[in-house]
C-alpha cells in the first residue's frame, strides 16, 4: 500500500455502469514524512476520507477485495484514515 | 486509475482474435492539472471517448472488469469520461 | 497496452516446460511518434510479428489470456501488428 | 519480491474492516548492499518483523497469499526476515 | 518477461511457511546488450539457475503459474536461462 493526500474529487457523467455511486477521489502520493510526491492516482473512497487528509491506498487486484469494490473494474482504493506515522 | 487525455488511434489488421472490434484509443496520461505528461498507453474505449477528451482509465486485471474487455488480453481501459476535476 | 518495436529473438534450451514452443521477442517500447524508449522486455509472440514491426503487447495477467499463454508463467504477449497510428 | 527495511508503524482508527489486527509497517526499499532506496512503501506484516530489520517484501496479488491476507485489500506484505545476502 | 542475471543468494530463516525449501535469488536487470540496470529484485529460482547467469523472470500473478510457486506468495520466478540473444 502506498500513503497518499486527498486533493479532490474527480466528476463524471458518462462512465461504465459499475462506477455508478462509487466517489472518486484524487490522491497525490506522499512520502514518509507527509511532503508530497509528484503521483497522483484516482482512486475510489472506500472509508469517508475528506480532502486533506492523509490515507493508505491500495492498488491493482487487491484493490478488488472491498465491498464497495468487488467485481469491478477499479484498481486504487483508499481503504484507511492514517492517524499517527512513527518513523525511526 | 489515472487520468489521460485521449490523443488518437491505433488500427490493426493482423491481432489477436479477442481485440476484434475493440476500439483501441491512444492516451497520454496528464496531470492533476491537465498537463500532459511523458507516458502513453493504449487503452481500450468501452465509452465512446473521442480524441481530445479527459478520460479515467484502469490498467491491470480491472482491465478485464468491464463487459467489453471480460477474460480479454486487454490491460487498460477507458472507464468515464471526465466532467470536471475539482482540486483543492 | 503499450506500444513497442520487436528488436530480436531470445533463445533458450533449459527453461520452464510451459514455455516449450512459445517464441520469445526482445521488444523495445516506443513513444506514440515512433522514437525509441529504454525499456525492453521479452514476450510471448501469439500473431507471428516480425523483427522490426511495430507491435502491441499487453502485460500483466491480462498476459495469460490468448490461447497460447493461458495458465502459464508469462507476463508479456504480443497481440497485434500495428498498422497505423492516427495521432492527433 | 523486493528487499526493504522497516523504518515505522502505521496507525490508523477508520479502515476497512478487512484490516483490523493487521499490522502495517513502513518499509523503506533497499539496495543489494543495504543502501536505502528513495520509495517507501505500507506493507502487512507476516513475520513478526521490528523497525530496523531487513526484510522481504512481495507486492501485487501474491500479496493476498498468506494465511494472514488471503481475500484482503492487501498488495503488500513482509514474508521474510533476511539473515544473509551473498553477493558476489 | 525481463532480462536478468543472477548475482547473489538471499538466505532467511523466519519466514512464511510456503517459502520454505525454495531458492531465493538476487537478480540484476540488465539491458538487451548486457549491461546492468538498476533495478535487483528477489526471484525464486525455478531452472537451476547459478550466481553470473543471464536469466528470464517473470513477474506479478504469472510468477504462481510454475509448479514451484503455485499459490505462494511468490511475485517473481526465474523460469530460463538464456543461452543466446539474437539483437538485430
Amino acid at each position: 500500500m502506498v500513503l497518499g493526500k486527498v486533493i479532490g474529487t474527480v466528476w463524471a457523467t458518462r462512465k461504465d455502469e459499475q462506477l455508478r455511486g462509487l466517489t472518486l477521489q484524487l490522491v497525490r502520493e506522499i512520502e514518509a514524512d507527509g511532503s508530497d510526491k509528484s503521483r497522483v492516482v484516482v482512486a475510489v473512497d472506500s472509508v469517508g476520507a475528506g480532502v486533506g487528509e492523509t490515507v493508505l491506498f491500495v492498488q491493482g487486484s487487491s484493490a478488488r477485495q472491498t465491498e464497495l469494490t468487488k467485481n469491478k473494474p477499479i484498481d486504487a482504493v483508499i481503504t484507511a484514515i492514517i492517524d499517527k506515522l512513527d518513523v525511526e
